[in-house]
């Protein structure tokens, strides 16, 4: 490929000949790795005329980098980057520059530093990845979601792909939900009371950011989603972590003066609990009482395997104090990045026009391709095959984790893609995730990251089965077991 | 298509026998346009053992809602949403529900409000839109897209389309700015000081939220891009905007305490001076003594078409002060959503962090799609189509121009989309807008929303040429032309 006539600028601030320059422009390309070994240079009339120096000048530059060796010739076909030149060490060779810059004094906000999960980019590259949240290519359903895709792409759906949609959302993907996603959870809704985000951690944080500011308490669940808590650390507000119980979280242990809540009804996050009935209508009772919100994440709603889900606590909300957040992103794949709030018009419309100022709108060809996905059928069959690879990848997993004698602290009635597990008081899932990872190739989730308060239980991990396959199952927890056991001796 | 039976449920609050529940279950369902007429309703088996009732029961109501015409039956085949059955007015005919939650109160923070610039959706509609920033669909290279898109889409990227990139980016999208898009603008970067975000909006947004606090002094360009002043507004720092001259914005008259200067040297956004190098260096300069940051918005470098542009400021930049955002919005399609910004390492890595928390990552796909479309040259020949037609239609413009006597205020000496015109002092260039939209089938863009203070001018407007067919150039300009010529009338 032939190196664009573009790339190539005579930096006003540096010295020299003219000829020298140029050598020195070419020279850095090569150097910095932004040239490559066999990379065609622009004729020596193309570059003189673009830099607009005579093209004697070029051509003795040239002449010059060809007998260092920087640039060899090919007869008439022109010059290249020499199979000789000088390597760049590796491309990010580019030299740290010293700023002048204060950069400690010159930020006005900081954002790093937040407990976070980490997740290994290259997963798939480990044996027994009990990891949570990715999608496995063995279930999705790629051929149609291709089809769909492509559709997208036709000439009839050039606005949708490519327009500036502004504050607005693909109207087909509103319909879609408001008929038949949110129908299944018992919720009905205008589509002024709909909006579009970038996926469920997008959804979060606008609704943090409406509802919450250096004035007001936020109530999380304690275990909790820690990208949540992190979301709320970061918006100042004052926040209070209730500890959930066997059914989540108790609405008498809410205390005075909360704004928002935030719960996880249908699964709790990370126990997997749901919610009973009962306590559903006593938790809207409270925040009635209280005056306050309630959000609600409903998360893998849609891969309930093993029995039909509970309608979600939006269904029973009479008041409007609900606020759904749905994703489809366990369902279909993470790196799509969609996701919904349903809420009151005026809740929705402050979210819509803050989305409009900070991204304006998601993605026109993601939306219309899962609009496509969802109407065409091809998500009910996915959600069925998931559903039912999870549970029996689910039963055989409850088989070895009894099997070799671990202790599961919650699991899902519903369904979900994960254990929640408890190890014995002495051991530190911290240190023991990175052993199983370096050791024995296995990936597990500590259970730390999900607690609140200075002092959180260090015995806990998550192992999920939506990634990993039924023939390593079996063999990965026996590793977990192996791993634990060999802790007790220590 | 059946009504999967997933979308029945009884809600525990409603009242009466399970028979009339199930009845009015169905009907509202109907009533609410969710269930429209000849959709098949699940068995009475079915729907039974989904609800947990007998399946008598389900007959019943069946039975009766055949008898009230709600629904019919084909023989052996099922129960279906009669032809007959009341039809619901429209589909947003959900009634509008009576919160009880003071939402006056419940929002922590408003974001509606702020003056935007309105397009209508439909701009494909009308005869004449001199309509900035849309996708030109007689210039997209539609068929090129959809194959990288197709690519993307391929078993072998499975990971780049699906994967939780958590708050990393696609790296060969990465790698592709740094080796061939950035040293077109003069610019060298390491991967650590460059950030993937979700168009030029989110840049600048993340951008703000990292640099400027409640104490701090943003400048701004007057008149300058409405959502970038929007979002300053919202930051609640202090703004001050300094007019700009022939030259842009002019150094000296930038105030003492500026932390943050915002500037768009290319091409001033809307007038479309360009900034001599003098004082590009005058500005760094400047900014050096302030010990301020500039965040330079290289919107539309690309599409140079009438000479090569110049260096971006970033390019002379030694200290590290200057943040760059650049976008394919414009070269590519708005509703892409992808931008990037180039800064130093310490800044870069708080606004990752920083987009992790609000959104995670650009879609995977997006991201993979535009890096093969870049890499295999599409990208150079799409801008070079671009350029062509761009200044066709530019000459073409000009010359319609000046015969119907209208005043050019500012235009592009590199190149661009757009005029930035004044019409005479009594105009009013918003009514003026309207006046053409609907009795002339012309947009334009009133020039008011560009300028900040109370009493900005209002007799300016925006014309441009990327979305409007050559023919139709002429006759449109003369419709702006009679329109105004009708003002000086009254």
């Amino acid at each position: 490929m032939g190196i664009p006539v573009e790339n190539f600028f005579l930096k006003p601030d540096t010295k020299g000949t003219l000829q020298a320059r140029i050598q020195q422009m070419v020279a850095e390309g090569i150097l910095s790795g932004r040239f490559r070994r066999g990379e065609k240079l622009p004729s020596s009339r193309k570059l003189a005329k673009h830099l607009g120096v005579s093209r004697i000048t070029v051509t003795l530059a040239y002449t010059e980098l060809l007998s260092n060796d920087y640039l060899s010739s090919k007869g008439r076909s022109g010059y290249f980057v020499s199979d000789d030149a000088p390597t760049p060490p590796t491309f990010d060779a580019t030299p740290e520059r010293a700023d002048s810059v204060d950069w400690t004094r010159a930020l006005g906000r900081r954002f790093t530093g937040y407990a976070t999960l980490v997740k290994p980019q290259n997963w798939q590259d480990y044996r027994y990845p009990f990891l949570y949240g990715q999608t496995d290519p063995q279930l999705f359903d790629h051929a149609h979601w291709r089809l769909c895709a492509l559709q997208a792409l036709g000439a009839k759906d050039f606005a949708a792909l490519t327009q500036d949609y502004s504050d607005q959302d693909d109207p087909q993907l509103v319909e879609f939900i408001l008929r038949h996603t949110l129908p299944r959870r018992g919720i009905t809704a205008r589509p002024d009371e709909v909006l579009i985000t970038l996926g469920a951690q997008n959804a979060l944080w606008l609704t943090k950011q409406a509802l919450l500011n250096e004035s007001r308490l936020a109530v999380i669940e304690d275990p909790c989603y820690p990208a949540l808590r992190e979301i709320l650390m970061r918006a100042r507000c004052f926040v209070h972590a209730t500890p959930v119980d066997k059914d989540g979280l108790p609405p008498d242990q809410i205390p005075e003066g909360a704004d928002v809540i935030f719960v996880t009804p249908s699964h709790q996050c990370p126990t997997s609990y749901t919610m009973p009935l009962a306590r559903r209508q006593a938790l809207l009772a409270r925040a009635r009482d209280l005056d306050a919100l309630i959000v609600e994440d409903d998360y893998e709603f849609e891969i309930a395997h093993i029995k039909p889900p509970m309608p979600a606590l939006k269904s029973l909300d009479a008041d409007g104090r609900v606020i759904y957040v749905g994703s489809f992103s366990k369902s279909l794949f993470p790196g799509l990045r969609l996701g919904y709030i349903v809420g009151s018009a005026p809740f929705i419309r402050e979210v819509r026009a803050l989305r409009a100022s900070i991204l304006r709108h998601p993605p026109g060809h993601a939306q219309r391709t899962t609009a496509y996905f969802l109407s065409l059928g091809h998500y009910d069959s996915l959600v069925k095959r998931i559903g039912k690879a999870l549970n029996d990848r689910r039963v055989i997993m409850e088989h070895a984790i009894r099997k070799y004698g671990l202790t599961i602290a919650g699991k899902g009635t519903h369904g979900g893609s994960s254990f929640w597990m408890r190890a014995p008081d002495h051991v530190d899932c911290e240190e023991l995730t990175v052993r199983l990872r370096e050791e024995a190739s296995v990936l597990i989730e500590p259970g730390t990251a999900f607690f609140a308060g200075p002092n959180p239980p260090r015995n806990f991990y998550r192992i999920a089965y939506s990634s990993i396959a039924q023939a390593r199952i079996d063999p990965g927890i026996a590793e977990i077991a192996r791993a634990i056991d060999a802790t007790s001796v220590t």
